[in-house]
């Protein structure tokens, strides 16, 4: 714990000193422009790869980045999404796997964690889609690629399930609320999102080009629509 | 979203092209020694306050930092706690709440939650003890005393419940698992740590000073609570 | 069901002939001053092992003495434990395991209940922390001494779960419950009582002798564990 | 706590003394012919006023001798039931209200509990058909007399509840389980059991009287029948 315990008192000695005027108007209250929502693993730091400041992202974190179905559990994922959409009314949210990920990779052998992890186990039901993707469309893929795809895979169904949320359809319906599918990768420090009108996950930028040939209409079409490779 | 595309680009040419190696390490495997649960809140970033580097801290973020009891829910919660001792080792929980807690704001009236943010309302009778707490503990007490005091029981609480998890209790009895309560307050950067001894919150490093005074037994025995077979 | 009408009679010509006042009393209401939780096994009769009369033990029995943490289930077991502590005002609580007890021989064989007793291995899950405490911790021992080791150990682990509770976690907090572990031997008709000092289940006289070393505060300090602000 | 370890000791040299050759038995195995379920009340001692001894009835105590219906809770309610039955083979189960029932008054003012006593509030909610009962037969009853109707009516609902269970009613369907009512009345430490050929609680022995007069074809055809008054 000393580690940590350092770490406390030298972040107060460099940037908390450097930025009171920041910290004692966010202590009046937090205006966060984006839900960021991400999983447990201690490689991925939201704020240094998107270099925001607090104040910025309100994060949910979890064990493979999963947001289960409205009303498929009690625990606090949909609390979290209700408060960040609701109170705080949040438009912009961003589902951020990785690479490398260890719930993907038990996912793909799940029958082994129910005895070991019961609660793992458990939870990863909430990836059942994601599953039966890859069991049904990859049968040929393996190893990294398999592992590679489910996490892509895996963003886009707890983008779906997202769209189950009372507080997430009804702003939807009303044109203000963006949710985006992200992957981060470890080794090269790249993030790339999903585009809809490719079907693919590419660099965030290209994207921006792209969608820039499309009306207004034609670019809303498509991005609010699901998100099948054919759309 | 232009602003975290930015900061994606931002942060590729800065901080990871500075730290290649690093990344190229936790792209072999993730080891944390830390797991640290805390508020979805925007404003904490848990790796800046403890100055800790991507692949140090196994992270869990909700409304609140609540951990329910050992199945009272199916969230991704006892999850990725399970993932987290089970699968990674982890031996050191910090479950660190925030000064200016919206959730605590909720569970102070809660029966305003219940028509506007149903989930949220569910959520937090997660925290019932702390609430019981508050109303039988505490009438003396308003505004930001109220909340403050509340904020600083309700990590307690989740200690408690923390304790139910098996994994977590395995290791208890093993004497290889250490719980800690933090808080941080916004307004000074500051963190405090529940000191056993004491019976309150004081800068951690305090503690280890007055902790200096009792024998590594004594302490432990203390700190571990009641239960355990090696106390 | 002869035997039991004519025990009724027995019981109105002898014990409550000699004892009309008491129950005239207790007519009026009651005021137990312990709440006794142990298993519905036939062999354990609360009141005769305690020589306590009606009146003085309200008293939870389930298969294996067990507790759920708070919020886990619905069943009984809360809110019996919320009456007891809110509108009884008991401020001890024993959980008493026992001897061959069939609940923790299931736990230890859990596998092979699904099929048949599909309620009595859900419930079981309730007892998990033992079973891995017993999988983690026990690798050498066998039959009997594993028997043994997880009945005392399944009594430490519902002591944790009530402390979930939060009508319990706000009398701990107050300085005004204290939670005891028993385990009834049946063959001998001894009691040992969880001593937290030594770490070991012991005779209860044992323990009030050595317990005397220490002053009331720091007695109660280590007895409550490590999270109550008065310790 | 001293009262207790007192207790224990006398029951040690007083009852466990003369009764050793039982306890060594009973070390051996468990087989209880009777299942009695009965209220967590201080005031009842089933072994006392059946003049029972260790060893003979298996017993669930809650508040409220409540036995929820089949898959409605996951308490530890279903499990000893499924226990009793199947794994000790009892045939016959008693359910044992008693006169100044706390949970029964709480369930003629249950809209007050659920602040205060929520856990309580939700349990009482497996004795809603008795609640119902109440409100549409019983509209002329107050004070004493309305309780002890429902403390009736409650013990019925639970043998209702009963039925449903797999194992009871696979038990039943073989002619091979009983189902008893019994109503415990402190103040004159009788009891009262339903005849359904009356549809009335009266003195059990009466009863036997009653149904002498009876072929046993009609004798099982009321028996096994539901408990309305018209049967």
């Amino acid at each position: 714990m000393k580690r940590l315990i350092q770490g406390l008192h030298e972040f107060q000695t460099t940037y908390f000193n450097t930025h009171r005027e920041l910290f004692e108007l966010l202590s009046q209250g937090q205006h966060p422009k984006f839900l960021f929502i991400t999983c447990s693993d201690s490689r991925i730091d939201p704020n240094l790869i998107t270099q925001t400041e607090p104040g910025e992202m309100f994060i949910i974190r979890n064990a493979g980045n999963i947001i289960p179905p409205y009303g498929a559990t009690n625990g606090g994922e949909g609390a979290a999404v209700e408060y960040a959409v609701h109170a705080l009314g949040i438009e912009e949210i961003i589902v951020c796997g990785h690479s490398h990920c260890g719930a993907m990779k038990g996912l793909l052998k799940i029958e082994k964690l129910e005895d070991e992890m019961p609660a793992v186990y458990q939870w990863l039901k909430h990836a059942e889609a994601t599953r039966r993707i890859m069991k049904e469309h990859y049968q040929g893929y393996e190893g990294e690629d398999l592992l590679n795809a489910s996490i892509q895979e895996n963003v886009l169904t707890q983008l779906e399930n997202l769209r189950t949320y009372p507080v997430v359809q009804s702003r939807l319906k009303a044109g203000k609320m963006h949710l985006h599918a992200w992957v981060y990768e470890i080794e090269t420090g790249e993030v790339l999102e999903y585009n809809a009108l490719q079907g693919q996950f590419l660099p965030p930028n290209t994207q921006f080009g792209r969608i820039a040939w499309l009306s207004k209409e034609q670019q809303e079409r498509i991005y609010k629509g699901s998100y099948s490779k054919n759309s």
